[in-house]
């Protein structure tokens, strides 16, 4: 299989999904509207929402509430991006070659847009046309990973941790705690939900959730890198804007090669936990792959 | 019966539930459930819970859930009062007496601990304990209430219009607008939820939904009017803020007396709706009535 075009078609599958269903630029409030739209259509590569679909491909043909369910991740993720972006947070100008949300709206909108998006994902998960024939305790099993995955033990509270280790010293494991929530609960989340929604078995649900943190790692491991070796340009942001901060990563800990390395070990080992899976998990093992040969 | 018996019963019911299940001081990152339980335990009076278990008690004897989904509304509440305040919105010093979210933990917290607080109601709401018996559809219902409540078309989009109200010339119409959005559409989540937790028939939920409207209106009504003619001592806030801001006001449109009376008209008709109710709906008719005769 070609992994860019697999990509290339989820991604344009979650791309109209959302496009069709995220309230237009004249539903009232417009400002509202046209500021989630900005950021949620500003070129992502919708790897969580991609991930839910994969494993759930992986198992069985998944039911129709996937990409309803797959595309809330996307919602969450980029209210993460808007508020992360704030003044009060990274203060960052710039994401994917565009001014950032606050920068355009200001940041009261920002705030309100991204507050919205985060209910938007749970309705999303709850619209009865959107999940119409899920059994709905697995929709309710569903609708409470993607809330863990995103409150004080997932996302949200690594972004506090993130935060606080600007002005602290951080070990290698602290490190690894903030990564593991930052970015990791969210993508474990997403992986687990595609699993639920395709009647995955405990040991099933159970091996794809380690891929899913080995694969979250090697994700941030990555992105740490392309802090450091990417192009402004590549990136759509600024670089090296880690080092700057004084912010601890993996190649701050590790230097360049060994971070590689790691990184890769990590794909190793997530697709070794693949092992009972047919050829319906390849997305999964490519997408593996590509996590750490990304430029951007 | 005693209303304030009866309110100060039930907040202490949710209080208790809340204390007992938000995660404590020393779970890890503790400044984020510091800020948390700072806000969500500064005296609130837990009116929207105490709607959702009114309206639930006005039909049946409620399920075990009840308390867990209405103490969700309080999340949600916290959540927007402590984004409110931020120095890009509402730019707010205290609160119930108190220094605002932001003013003691800063406003990166501030930001993170409402969007944990948004990510913990629909946890609350979807957690295999807490929800252990409730028919799963309902329970889907419920977590849809709550998200297009807090949503675009809910809290957030009545915040937006409110912000815009500031800089543009706003008529009554708009007015309502506002209102029935940003206090209004979570009230009325709040009492639909607690009627379908009770099994409510359609005619019933109609019923409750008029109710809430109502109720909605005279809530806000009556929090304009405290603006003007509360104390900072009884609100623990400031005063004549809505004035010093030019914003548009029931009283700015129909003055004091005038506004009373629409209140009163409001609260008369709420209590009408439930005519075809019996005493189990009691409570109901006292708070509908407390709601305006409140001094803070």
């Amino acid at each position: 299989m070609n992994i860019e075009d697999y990509l290339e078609r989820k991604r344009l599958e979650v791309d109209e999904f959302l496009e069709s269903h995220i309230p237009s630029l004249h539903t009232s409030p417009s400002t509202l509207h046209e500021s989630i739209r900005y950021s949620l259509f500003a070129g992502g590569k919708r790897i969580r929402s991609i991930l839910t679909i994969a494993a759930a491909e992986a198992i069985a043909p998944p039911p129709k509430a996937l990409l309803p369910v797959a595309s809330s991740f996307e919602l969450i993720h980029t209210y993460s991006l808007i508020h992360d972006d704030l003044p009060a947070m990274d203060n960052d100008d710039y994401r994917r070659g565009k001014l950032t949300n606050h920068k355009i709206f200001g940041e009261a909108i920002a705030i309100l847009a991204g507050d919205a998006l985060q209910a938007m994902a749970f309705e999303f998960c709850s619209r009865p046309d959107f999940v119409n024939g899920l059994d709905p305790q697995c929709q309710i099993r569903v609708i409470n990973e993607l809330a863990l995955g995103s409150g004080t033990q997932g996302m949200v509270g690594g972004q506090v941790l993130d935060i606080q280790a600007e002005s602290r010293e951080v070990d290698l494991a602290g490190l690894k705690t903030i990564h593991a929530h930052k970015t990791g609960q969210l993508i474990r989340a997403a992986v687990r939900v595609g699993a639920l929604l395709s009647g995955s078995s405990n040991t099933q649900l159970e091996r794809l959730t380690g891929y899913a943190e080995d694969v979250g790692l090697a994700f941030q491991i990555a992105d740490d890198l392309l802090n450091v070796t990417g192009t402004p340009e590549e990136l759509g942001k600024g670089t090296k804007t880690d080092a700057d901060r004084g912010k601890k990563t993996y190649p701050s800990f590790y230097g360049l090669e060994e971070s590689q390395a790691l990184a890769q070990d990590c794909v190793d080992r997530a697709i070794s936990r693949l092992a009972g899976f047919d050829e319906k998990a390849d997305p999964l093992r490519e997408i593996a792959q590509y996590i750490v040969s990304r430029r951007k």
